[in-house]
């Protein structure tokens, strides 16, 4: 029913990702949302250390972020993140993040992703070259439609 | 004909921009749309301080990114900005973030806008709050079609 | 005996942190001794948004950082902060960063600070302006020698 | 007579260096100080690139940094580098921060830094490994003091 591995991901806001405007800037919450990608990987029993380890590398191929409501130093936050899609090739996440105690998001994110081999940057197929992982993930992504 | 100001904003990739990956982390092209923004009101005539200075700030609704192809440490880029909506409400901008030499942009991205009073943060209406840039801007956007 | 406030700050870093040479860049040691600075003054029972709701803000004056071993992605770290030096108008704080499991540090750190106002930027005396504040940290960096 | 290869790192203050109290975050300083140490070394004919392309990298072991007056949004900033010390084992740099239009410098620093092998991490002297450099840096050291 979630594909959320049952746990948010929580941490405070630090200063230095305050701006002049007195709020979190909002570059730094596609940081956040990268710490909770990595944090679900890690529930999911696959952190990405693992993924790296087996020559394979996750970068960024799209990301989205609408802001809602402003965050401020010290607020804590929770992030549900979800794998919203995967196939062995692709994958994609979403994200909401959560000012401690309130019900409504402070901001909404997505993430997208390919594979690639960490020497060559060719594309593989977790199907293949991780199947562990790949039937991890299908499970997970099965479980948060 | 251009709504992009006639002239690309242009720096260098920094070391501290990279990640593990030995790519452009990519919540750093976010930050390089900002400077890339700000660089266009320059131009336009109306820095982002002299909005400040009016009381007046413009923060970030959303932002998304496509990243095409990976940048490395000392890569020249240039951005092309464009205005692409504006109403003294809300404003959005798109970004084409090329490599120096390269044809195809290395990624692309667009960013949403309102603003807001700086001490009330409620939203205002540029065409009664600060009409030269209201008008100023609506003629740059007209450009951009 | 021990400035510290009996507990270490600790998190884990973050992929954004790394850089081209597969290492944590030297300038988020920076960061991470402010994160662990305002967690030592949360133990303290004075924390940094109570300073600043006060009317005081904090300013780092100076600051220095040894590298020692270089740290990677996903390492946990435990940061040992002291305040080594406090008289109501200025302060320091030493960092002692060990990643996990090892007993010599992977850097050492100091910061310096000063007490302003918040809205006239003048330097202030907090035995005047923030006497419970003063009498906590006279106690805490007496203990830290 | 000067180390500085006869001219300064000029760039703009960034938004999202900013922070909370309205000034640059103390960490960004670091950060500049890299790109005006890298700037340095294409000024001296010898790219930080072209010494990671002959195996070499130059982390660094060491930095500190004196806050003197604070820096804003949109400020314009002049870095003077200069080689303080070299010997083809370690060597060290200082950095004055200057605004735009202003003798005394807003931030001055220092860093020290060790040549090690990309591939094993072992300590190199680029008398042996990259002797073109070693001249040229010597030489320009000489010429700081």
């Amino acid at each position: 029913m979630s594909g959320n591995c049952g746990r948010d991901y929580t941490r405070r806001i630090y200063y230095y990702e305050t701006d002049n405007m007195g709020i979190v800037h909002h570059s730094n919450y596609i940081r956040i949302m990268e710490e909770a990608r990595m944090d679900f990987m890690r529930n999911l029993g696959y952190e990405y250390t693992a993924m790296e380890a087996q020559g394979i590398i996750m970068p960024v191929t799209g990301v989205s972020a609408q802001y809602l409501r402003p965050l401020h130093f010290d607020d804590i936050v929770h992030v549900r993140t979800k794998l919203t899609s995967f196939n062995g090739v692709r994958a994609a996440f979403s994200y909401e993040i959560f000012r401690q105690g309130e019900d409504r998001p402070s901001a909404v994110g997505e993430s997208g992703h390919c594979f690639l081999d960490t020497a060559t940057r060719v594309p593989v197929n977790l199907k293949k070259r991780y199947p562990e992982f790949y039937e991890r993930a299908m499970e997970i992504q099965e479980k948060s439609k």
